[in-house]
């Protein structure tokens, strides 16, 4: 058989200092064909449950998806994975970048890494040959200077590196990953698993094209071609391609739903100063992209002024912009970039990382903690210089700091009183800058998500909400019938939630970015199965790929349930059943009791149980995982 | 992970003379745990379509199930599996006996034979040790003395032989496999696969022991005892170890349907010279057993008299009796075992060489071969010489016999003329000895097994006619509701037919014999699935061991689809459509009509085709192996 996959899996552990070699057969990967299928399907089969997320007995996968590294438009990403020591449940993000593609390109599917280096180690990875080597010197080095020291031993300046700065060695609970300084596995803390494992960096370099192990790599190359072609022409793409995600902001500021003072409201008022018109002439200095992709919707700042930004680390997203902007009530857009930075050099996620300085100002006006825990500062909504100063707190772990890197649930427990209300998070991880109460599909996909609040589980809203738009009709052919408003919370809502959660993930295991495929971009879904079909010669359907989705959100699910999580923990935050306080959904909550029914229904689309989650025996018959039912039970 | 397997695999490749080895995932095992369904899985990963069946490109595969080797009744069985030379088709037999138990206890679920020695070699295993031997000295010797010799070389008496014969290495197309002189993968053709190898035998001996590897060895050996028990207790066990399969002859001859004259009817005159009481009074000088199991339905014969019949061979089963007896009219008894002993000292399948020799002897009856043909036999109906004789020289391919070792179609086929009506094949494979117009249900599993025509796919017509039977009431955990006539074709009988294939194709994969599970015997349909978990730790449902023979059988379906084979291929020889000539099923014939609508019905049961007979891919996708689709387009 002929395959555009080696299966080759590579053993790392620290703890003997010992590396072997595993392959996954081809028709196992059929039914996990890399990311977060094949991570999910490593860690139930390696990992117990129970184990310390930031002890010897975690296990991080970093895994590719099938189609990661191919040459056209947003197939870019790999996963990492563990159980997450923000939440407990199970944990995972993924990034594009450049790293993946090298990783694929040297010839491995997936990295497995177990057990705990007594001093500091980094990987390194030239095509089959990869050995352990001595990074005592590199610990507590920022990440530009790691890679250098590491590109100079190895001789190689193209070495792509996949790293951890001060914020994963220090242990911060939301800690990321970064790959050539400006890409970051972002969420549920895989910085800190990788730190606690004393593992500073995974060189690669690899020199395999892609298109050699593609069955049909003309297929590949056409698509390429046709995608790069298409994106001026479709709207949504080359708004990614001129703005990036900051083109976002004032539009949701004026939909009220840019979530503003720790999601007190959904309209801020110094939005004009952050809005991409200002990040453009303020801050903008390159666009920039991922490995063969024609979106190019990386930024890239510079500032030199009231504060000092380096381009080296890109530009904040519009996650950062919102998250250290408005949620912070700060407008000062230097500050916001310099927050932003500092996050990326110490891989600390921005969402999280913003969204505990917002829970800690909103605690700081109330009182309950003070100049005492913060160092003296008067960390207030609006304060940019605080707000500045309390990033490099968490990563160095120094005075409220220590506690915010325990991420906001753990903080708010200690701090106790009104702050766990303050505390804007589900399963332990902090909230995404959308706001649920004019998403409310998001919402279900905020409270069910295995890893705690996720902004991309399944789709925004208004994107299926009209059904002229392209969004809307690039969706159809996956059986999506009827367009649904963005408050509609009716049956069809979650069935519609549990077809385009399973389309999402099955992005997430092949390797396709969010803003690839249909509804949300530019890639159709005949498009994305044709490319499934040429890289493997696999004669796949749509609804294997929806399968496949379904079956590593299964997959995860099962761990959480494994981990004691039930439907109590797929719940939202207090403060979004209240209404929001200005903006144009002023007075709007997010619909207390069609979410009980919406979940209700969502379990019982998706064939699991009502109270427990667990999947039923004939769901993972119908996913061919019946072996995963005797893991939780 | 504790689990009852190994999942190691042995790759030998005759060609090159190497040996590896692999290991299957348990959670891939879960889905093809042993037996027809690992062997399915591994032949369709590994051998491409076309080959030529008795080419190096050819693939053996000898597995053992999930139980084999478990201590109790009936978990002796394994697998060898190959594209049939009989056929053309999916080629796979079941064999009990001692191998196969001892392979497990050497740790191995197992063995992968490709290419082709440029001279005889055997295998031999000792627990991890494996090496291949020259066997240029054991060629052309007989099954007792090679097994002597390879013992004494190894210097192990008790090592266990798998092997072939003449037959085998003379590439006779039904050629079978012997392990210790007496069990035999009979059918298909498996010996001639081996022999086209140059393979001569496979020695192994084990030191584990089952329980050992069992993740509850304590239920195990606990089912062990409670079976023993039992045998004597359950009126078909103890008929079984009584009389072993002989027992059926005179109450079949009285049902009117003891296949007589080639198929001609159903009722023999000479049947007191081959009832229970002549064979128990005339040859029978020892019952026997397979490994650990309590039935002991084996018989072993003795004749110095008008045939000398060594003991070393076994004795006739039903099927010999039948076959060697009534249906070439031979009403003495000690050339039936004659016959059947040569078969077994050949390694011939005693159900094809029998049913070639009556199809040769209604040719000479017509003329259409001559003594010319013969080397001046007398090759008429009831001339036991000739009979006796006629083996030997298919053997060996003298005269008539060279054809005949073809294959009874393609012998037809050559002889021209009536000959193919003559021939009572399906898919190339003699039918054994059961005559499908008193057991219509029966008659369906003739028609659609894969291997060709087949008494052991499903169920036996009667056994779920009674409502008041121990044999019905003990399928009713599978699912059977109502009681249906040996006669009865209806939509019912067909979905009865298929849940009942899935469970014997289950039995065939996790190694239990056909006279071991309820309907047809003494175990239960909950002691299966307790034993299966006590081995494993699975946590395994009746709904999923169904699905495990489901998804064997859709395996082998579609390695014929990809053959080449459709609906034409699922039928029964013209003479079944024809009444029984004499007999209390006189002027009765197998209902044409019925037969077409039941096929019909049965592929929309089963998810099929209903011209190409492929497996949807719905039904692919239920059974968690979509990559199958891929293979047969």
């Amino acid at each position: 058989m002929i395959y555009g996959f080696t299966g080759k899996i590579l053993y790392v552990d620290l703890t003997a200092g010992r590396l072997h070699t595993e392959t996954i057969d081809e028709t196992a990967y059929r039914l996990y064909p890399g990311g977060r299928a094949l991570a999910a399907y490593l860690l139930l089969k390696h990992m117990p449950a129970g184990v310390d997320p930031l002890g010897p007995d975690n296990v991080l996968i970093l895994a590719n998806g099938l189609l990661t590294g191919a040459p056209f438009s947003t197939a870019t990403r790999f996963t990492a994975a563990a159980r997450s020591p923000l939440t407990g449940a199970y944990g995972e993000s993924e990034a594009g970048g450049f790293w993946g593609p090298e990783l694929k390109m040297a010839g491995w599917e997936a990295i497995v890494v177990t057990g705990q280096a007594a001093t500091p180690v980094y990987l390194s990875i030239q095509d089959d040959r990869a050995e352990l080597r001595d990074a005592r010197h590199l610990w507590g080095r920022e990440p530009e200077e790691a890679q250098a020291i590491i590109r100079d031993e190895l001789g190689d300046k193209l070495t792509r590196i996949l790293q951890i700065g001060l914020g994963g060695e220090n242990l911060v609970r939301f800690a990321a990953l970064t790959n050539e300084l400006r890409h970051f596995n972002g969420r549920t803390g895989m910085g800190a698993v990788m730190g606690s494992k004393r593992l500073k960096a995974v060189a690669v370099r690899g020199s395999n094209r892609y298109l050699g192990i593609a069955r049909d790599p003309q297929s590949i190359a056409d698509l390429g071609k046709r995608l790069a072609k298409r994106v001026k022409q479709h709207p949504q793409s080359w708004d990614l391609q001129d703005k990036g995600t900051p083109g976002l902001t004032a539009g949701l500021n004026t939909a009220g739903i840019l979530p503003t003072r720790n999601f007190h409201t959904g309209e801020f008022e110094g939005v004009d100063n952050l809005r991409w018109e200002a990040y453009e002439q303020e801050i903008l200095t390159a666009r920039r992209s991922c490995y063969a992709c024609a979106v190019r919707c990386k930024r890239e700042v510079t500032v030199n002024d009231r504060y000092q930004v380096s381009s080296e680390y890109g530009g904040p997203e519009y996650e950062a912009v919102a998250g250290f902007g408005s949620n912070c009530m700060v407008d000062d857009l230097q500050a916001v970039a310099k927050a932003n930075e500092l996050c990326n050099r110490y891989t600390l996620d921005a969402i999280s990382t913003s969204s505990a300085i917002a829970f800690a100002m909103e605690c700081f006006e109330h009182e309950l903690i003070g100049p005492d825990e913060t160092g003296g500062l008067e960390l207030r909504f609006g304060n940019a210089e605080a707000m500045v100063r309390c990033v490099e707190m968490i990563a160095r772990r120094e005075h409220i700091g220590n506690l915010l890197a325990e991420g906001t649930r753990r903080a708010a427990e200690v701090i106790g009183d009104d702050a766990p209300y303050f505390a804007m998070q589900i399963k332990g991880q902090e909230l995404p800058m959308h706001d649920p109460r004019g998403k409310v599909g998001l919402g279900l996909g905020y409270a069910v998500s295995e890893t705690g609040a996720d902004h991309l589980t399944a789709f925004h809203d208004p994107m299926v909400a009209n059904p002229e738009s392209l969004s809307f009709k690039g969706a159809i052919p996956l059986g999506v019938r009827e367009a649904l408003p963005p408050r509609d919370l009716s049956r069809k809502k979650v069935e519609l939630y549990a077809l385009l959660e399973n389309w999402s993930s099955m992005e997430r295991a092949v390797g396709l970015c969010y803003f690839g495929p249909t509804p949300r971009s530019f890639i159709a879904v005949d498009e994305v199965v044709d490319a499934v079909r040429a890289a493997t010669g696999w004669d796949v359907t749509v609804e294997e790929l929806l399968r496949i989705g379904e079956r590593a959100t299964n997959l995860a699910r099962i761990f959480n349930v494994r981990e004691g999580l039930s439907r109590a923990d797929d719940t939202l935050p207090q403060r979004l059943f209240e209404p929001l306080e200005s903006g144009a959904l002023a007075g709007v909550a997010y619909p207390k009791d069609d979410f009980a029914r919406a979940l209700t229904e969502l379990y019982e689309v998706k064939g699991w149980d009502p109270q427990t989650t667990m999947p039923t025996r004939e769901k993972l018959a119908a996913l061919g995982i019946e072996w995963a039912a005797d893991l939780a039970g």
